[in-house]
């Protein structure tokens, strides 16, 4: 079977299982599902859970697209008369509890064609964990779990797609990451290490790997007391998260500069935030540590 | 005196009039005063008001920064060895009634020196209004109050500036407006028609009038009963505010591509925003009233 419609089947799975898990979890709302076609080529299933008891928001999105390259990206990747096929997976989970972090993964793969020609394919994607209050058991855990899945294919991957990670998700206009990182890598190509069937390999057993690195977080969090004063904290950094997502992040820009659909490329949005003036924890609060763990990224492994 | 001086101390005046006339309005909370300095050369004075029972944030700043012009900007205009003096005052007035518009509004000037010789100088500012509820006649009274302002300086300044208005305003990824416009205009230079003088007596006229455009609307929608479902609407349409204001907005991206002050800069940004999956207002409502009157810009007298 060729790269493109194994991958498109994996997602496609891996989207069914996400959700009906999920769903299971949460108990009381269910995803709604949502195909939408793209004019110029393709489509997808956006699949979204609302007000849940455990999830406030989970989106589930798998898209598919083609066409030709927009012209801007045909001079970037330096090829001429290209057309390209992208598909992928994201997600991101924010929970209803503030002691539960908020959940983001994604997975992609992109065929790049040359007069019809095959001429490059690469992989990417990462996840990532977005904590309002530290429980560092938690973060070990996550990043444990990451590490396990890299460690079984090359002994660097963890190090240097953790580190990649914490480069991508930082919110510089406010010198503090988004949260407490996972991996994040991009142009997984063919190499004499890892052929493209390795490089599926790798990306499946981490796909697969998604809901062992986070449900047993939110189980245990899930039921914690919260009061007034941690949600509003939650909403405050769910703030943060749509600054980074806007001035930021590469996916929702490119998105919106390509006339992507809107309310798929949003998902990622919280589905609360506040904006307060100067907000500053105070000293020796549970608050003002989640702030100084994300000053500098750390070693959680 | 000149022209810098006489600026400063006109957006000084307006500051205090404005928060002290808007802190009376409110009757509850009081502005709290934040004094700044830029590393780089100068600083300002930012003053919010939070959780007040008619404003639920309320920011008025005022910025007085000079320094080296940045390389890029150097480029931009074309200057040599330059450096920049600009001040400003800005505010944006987010009521707590969903039936009362958000307020914002801007004064600037800008000198331009080469080889510590004034090469340029200019005014720049505008006014608009952000409804959440529609009510014709508030919006018509705003632009009548624009428009008497523009009349008594040049008859075509009015249609002029509401169309850069509109256009400025546009939330292009969502093809709609991010509310019923007002004024933009930039690069108000000397001319036959208007010198430096003119100009300032324009500027400080608009900001004259500010509170004239725009208190009568609060103070008749203030008090007017809402639901929780009115308030889920606002917050909605806030997170429009939002995303135009990170995606769009070019001061907003300038400031923070400049390592300006953060707070002061957002302090444009809502208390409160959500986001909903694909949220559609049900035919005939007054929500489908509003999608409707941004989908195009109007004519409003």
């Amino acid at each position: 079977m060729k790269m493109k419609n194994k991958f498109s089947v994996y997602i496609d799975s891996l989207q069914e299982r996400i959700t009906s898990d999920l769903e299971k979890l949460d108990g009381k709302s269910k995803f709604i599902k949502d195909n939408w076609e793209r004019e110029k080529g393709g489509g997808g299933l956006t699949m979204i859970l609302e007000n849940g008891d455990v999830f406030e928001k989970a989106g589930v999105n798998v898209s598919k697209v083609y066409g030709n390259l927009p012209e801007s990206m045909s001079k970037l990747l330096k090829v001429d008369q290209s057309h390209f096929f992208a598909c992928g997976i994201s997600l991101v989970l924010h929970p209803k509890n503030p002691m539960a972090p908020t959940f983001h993964a994604n997975l992609r793969y992109f065929e790049l064609y040359e007069h019809n020609v095959l001429k490059d394919r690469w992989f990417g994607g990462g996840l990532d964990l977005t904590p309002y209050y530290i429980f560092e058991e938690d973060i070990v855990h996550f990043h444990k779990s990451c590490k396990k899945v890299c460690d079984s294919y090359n002994e660097g991957f963890y190090s240097k797609y953790k580190r990649k990670c914490d480069e991508y998700f930082w919110n510089s206009h406010r010198n503090e990451a988004r949260g407490v990182g996972g991996l994040f890598f991009d142009y997984c190509r063919e190499s004499n290490e890892m052929n493209i069937d390795n490089w599926f390999s790798f990306i499946s057993d981490l796909g697969n790997s998604f809901l062992k690195s986070y449900v047993p977080i939110i189980k245990k969090r899930k039921d914690l007391d919260y009061n007034n004063s941690h949600e509003k904290w939650q909403q405050i950094r769910r703030g943060r998260y749509v600054e980074f997502n806007l001035l930021h992040d590469k996916g929702t820009l490119f998105g919106l500069k390509t006339n992507g659909r809107i309310e798929s490329i949003l998902i990622s949005m919280p589905p609360k935030a506040q904006w307060v003036y100067n907000q500053t924890p105070s000293k020796g609060s549970e608050e003002e540590k989640l702030l100084n763990i994300l000053k500098s990224p750390k070693k959680w492994t």
